[in-house]
């Protein structure tokens, strides 16, 4: 397989939605507190009510990012033998969940982080932008990843 | 399982650069043209001489992000069974391959990108700060990733 039958292909809204509910791992990007360097850590999230959901201990990096900064969350998948991958890129505003009807929901929700710490804070992240791509090929179906 | 049998363990600098050199798929991180939110897209690498090197085209949004760029750059493996995770993450700025001995080198090297494009132009990003972590259990050795 060559790098020329090989094309990019931008995913729907739709399938970008369908490819953050299915997974549970992603990417949160934000600035540090200096504001010159992106950081980039793993997450486990839940996407609720088309929002994505976090949980946070205080004190962490996380945390001190909250506050309605500015962050990518980003989640892909990779097939390493046929060597194809698909991203989805969201990009939002950061906000601590204090509601309390929404808090319920997000507490009875499976969402359970792999990392230590009782992690009682909820971060939601609402998507402004949107965006997704896929690498295609013209001998594969282009849900090679469905 | 439960999230009180975990802790975060951090990655020495060796198991750092070996998980970098083992991985050759990882998210680069860096601010949008306006300045505002951080961009993360996945991209093949390879290390090479302790830095990470990449493969971009004229005109894509890595190419934009050039001209010594703060990025960030990360790595993770998880194991969804198990729940656990290790990320790596390099901080350092963008540069440009125009040295033609590195470039020489970098053109015999094993860096093919899967996505589409001639991918003419090398990029290397110097790691300024180096740094990784793994979620560890106390019924697990620390290096279940290896």
């Amino acid at each position: 397989m060559t790098a020329t039958d090989r094309e990019f292909e931008d995913l729907s809204t739709e399938q970008c939605r369908a490819l953050l509910a299915e997974h549970h791992v992603g990417r949160l990007a934000y600035l540090d507190t200096a504001g010159v360097f992106p950081v980039v850590m793993p997450v486990n999230y839940l996407l609720v009510g088309g929002e994505v959901a976090f949980r946070t201990d205080p004190g962490s990096k996380l945390r001190a990012a909250v506050n309605s900064a500015p962050v990518a969350f980003e989640v892909d998948g990779v097939d390493l033998e046929l060597q194809l991958g698909w991203s989805v890129l969201v990009l939002g505003f950061l906000h601590e969940v204090t509601d309390r009807a929404q808090l319920d929901q997000l507490r009875a929700s499976p969402l359970h982080p792999w990392a230590p710490g009782p992690k009682a804070h909820y971060v939601r992240l609402t998507p402004r932008q949107l965006s997704g791509r896929q690498i295609v090929t013209s001998t594969l179906p282009s849900d090679w990843w469905g």
